[in-house]
């Protein structure tokens, strides 16, 4: 297959008349500049690569337009969303996640890091073969989406507290239970789905216990990308402080869940010395601006972070608002709303986080660019957009939204945003059925 | 003409099969509900009423996506905006306010509330027959926005300051020779460009003195509408306590500034006194939460704007982003990471400052439902958004994009959104020809 873009822009160039070579398997064979005219399958006018979304639980879009007149805080909200989470069986998370997933593509994610806790039956009995973990892989490949399936650690209510109610859902009861399933669930995707990255998840602090922590992190191989949420409110804090005397980024720390491999998600409440901690462990970090905002997290320390040495990705978390370029524009916006000044990241860092940097936190060495022995991922942007008109090249990922995307190619794979949208629609109208 | 709607949602219904009948004045005839399969010139899947945009400076948009290597604060982005403004004739002016209004048009806005200074020639010498201004009436007809004018007074730099550089083209020399420009420019609309309203702004206390201040309020009719710029920088704070020893706010209400007429804009810096007057004085408040966010203005004070008694509304300002449900979604997610609490606006207050509220800082007294008598303004929305799949009817306003508004009604005149961003497209590179 043969790719032309009139304009190719990457974090760095901008290309005119590229065009791009793909073997049957969707790898890059040859990229060329300056060939205007080809033939071609495919021409995209603008084409940028493909997004990475670090940080999503597919089945929190249930709760999109639905929770607004009930107020209160993020723990009322979090009631909600475990309501949700106990009705759900593996044909409607396949559902609505390949609802989910069809509208990340449309908007120009390539890939996504699924933060996934809903494992068990209601009361906490197992499926039979990985069924909901199986209906994430499906709903994926369903939508042509490239998957990192972080399976999380969730097995307490917090300090002191055992799993009730739909955390019954997401306990494997101990450690040891949670490593054995893990890597049954490795072996089971190895075969049946060898497109999807297996990773790993501690859910917070509050889920995994201080001993827990250092024991699931040892049973992991050393290359399993590991994420864990941590310090979104500020309660999970003084809770962690008032039982171990450490605060969630040293606890972390300490038990060695923090390293080059890992992504912390949101990391909004920090203290300066949590902030050194995590920019010296290399960690990466995935901000969810419009989720932080929806539940009213904070604004967080993007600008801190990234001078202290850590990476910055962007996430869409529950799904409320689902555009990459959105959560770009929020991810600055929310450093210059905190600092009270203006171009706080520099451009290359925003094109890091919503690229190279984001399918780095998804697959550890991963080759991102455009390049030759790769499958291609490339989104396709309106040539003739009103709103992206006058933008210079490099500052449209901060001024597009996600309708600008037209088309998307994931692994060589060609498709059009619009059906992608219909797609999501049925999907959604599926996963609602008798509700 | 005649509108169906399968489904019209305001504020506090949600109609199913309405008609809607018009006469050739765009007028209202009558409403009526539960009319399924009815013949009519326009079906709608979804509708809801025009939106209003409160804040708007349109040449600004010649700044999006060139800003960002810039970095700075509010202070630089300024001198870079007056560079854009230096460089401005009526052509030009004409040709991106087209660009503007269309692509808010296409977005759902309805009306727009034009902040406009730019009066004069380089050096500040009139223009024959208010070209910038004529230039800006005939964008909004060409676009099929209602304009409110909002002619500004600027006549000094700040404190003590007389005009400078750019800033001659935005001065009259003095308030008595802007009130006389003024009421001349209201004579010329009304026999030109009848369906303008003029309405009246004070740019701010930096750029008006106090005595001026007064004096120019007073010269004004009585049922104009009055915008003034509020407490967007805390340096504008500062240098109005240094030089008057008052807040903003209590300046502008001791020379009779503030009123139920007035909205001030931005209001981001206030202390609890500022809060408490501008409550008690009923004034309308214009959010512009896009833009506040670009310039690293601050989160504001929504919530408590609203329970002192201001309207809150919602402004796109400097056109960096045309989008009035991220407006929306900001103007709660603002109040939410201000306050960490979920649902902080009632969804009618989001309504109201979408709707009734802007129009009614536009236009003191506009009868802006859908009524008998009136001229009809209504968006049209995609029947099957994947967007919106799942959404409560009332929540649609803060689960919205632009990219949702598929087609516009103004006074009764239909347009689609894709040929009004494509005529948006066309007349920014109309503005931009030979830059």
């Amino acid at each position: 297959m043969r790719i032309a873009c009139e304009r190719l822009v990457t974090r760095d160039e901008v290309l005119d008349h590229a065009l791009i070579d793909l073997d049957g398997d969707g790898r890059v064979i040859a990229v060329e500049s300056d060939r205007p005219g080809a033939r071609a399958d495919h021409v995209l006018a603008l084409a940028i690569p493909g997004l990475a979304n670090t940080h999503s639980h597919a089945f929190h879009r249930l709760l999109r337009g639905r929770t607004h007149a009930g107020g209160g805080d993020f723990w009322r909200w979090r009631d909600t969303m475990y309501r949700v989470a106990g009705s759900l069986d593996p044909d409607r998370m396949r559902a609505v996640a390949t609802a989910v997933y069809s509208e990340m593509v449309a908007a120009g994610y390539t890939a996504v890091g699924e933060f996934h806790y809903l494992h068990h039956r209601p009361g906490g009995l197992p499926y039979p073969d990985h069924a909901m973990e199986i209906a994430l892989a499906e709903a994926a490949a369903e939508a042509g989406i490239r998957l990192t399936l972080l399976d999380a650690a969730y097995l307490r209510a917090g300090f002191g507290k055992a799993p009730e109610g739909a955390q019954l859902r997401f306990s494997d009861g101990t450690a040891e239970r949670w490593l054995e399933r893990w890597h049954r669930l490795r072996g089971a995707l190895a075969s049946s789905h060898p497109e999807v990255t297996l990773g790993a998840a501690l859910h917070s602090v509050r889920a995994v216990a201080p001993e827990d922590l250092g024991l699931a992190v040892g049973g992991l191989p050393a290359d399993a990308p590991l994420h864990v949420h941590l310090s979104e409110q500020p309660a999970e804090n003084a809770d962690c402080v008032a039982a171990t005397g450490m605060t969630p980024t040293v606890l972390l720390d300490l038990t060695g869940a923090l390293s080059a491999r890992t992504t912390v998600v949101h990391a909004t409440h920090l203290t300066d010395a949590d902030i050194a901690r995590l920019g010296a462990a290399r960690v990466s970090v995935s901000m969810c601006p419009t989720t932080e905002a929806d539940l009213g997290d904070g604004l967080g320390h993007a600008a801190e972070l990234h001078e202290a040495g850590a990476r910055l990705t962007i996430g869409s978390d529950q799904n409320v608002v689902i555009d990459p370029f959105d959560e770009v524009r929020r991810l600055e916006g929310g450093a210059r709303l905190a600092s009270g000044r203006r171009g706080v990241l520099p451009l290359g860092t925003l094109w890091d986080a919503a690229t190279t940097a984001g399918h780095t936190s998804l697959r550890p060495g991963a080759r991102t660019g455009i390049e030759v022995g790769e499958q291609l991922d490339l989104v396709a942007l309106a040539p003739r957009s009103a709103r992206l008109a006058g933008v210079r090249p490099h500052e449209l990922l901060g001024a597009a939204a996600a309708d600008d995307a037209v088309a998307s190619i994931v692994r060589g794979r060609y498709q059009d945003s619009s059906a992608l949208r219909t797609r999501a629609w049925d999907a959604f109208e599926e996963a609602s059925h008798g509700e």
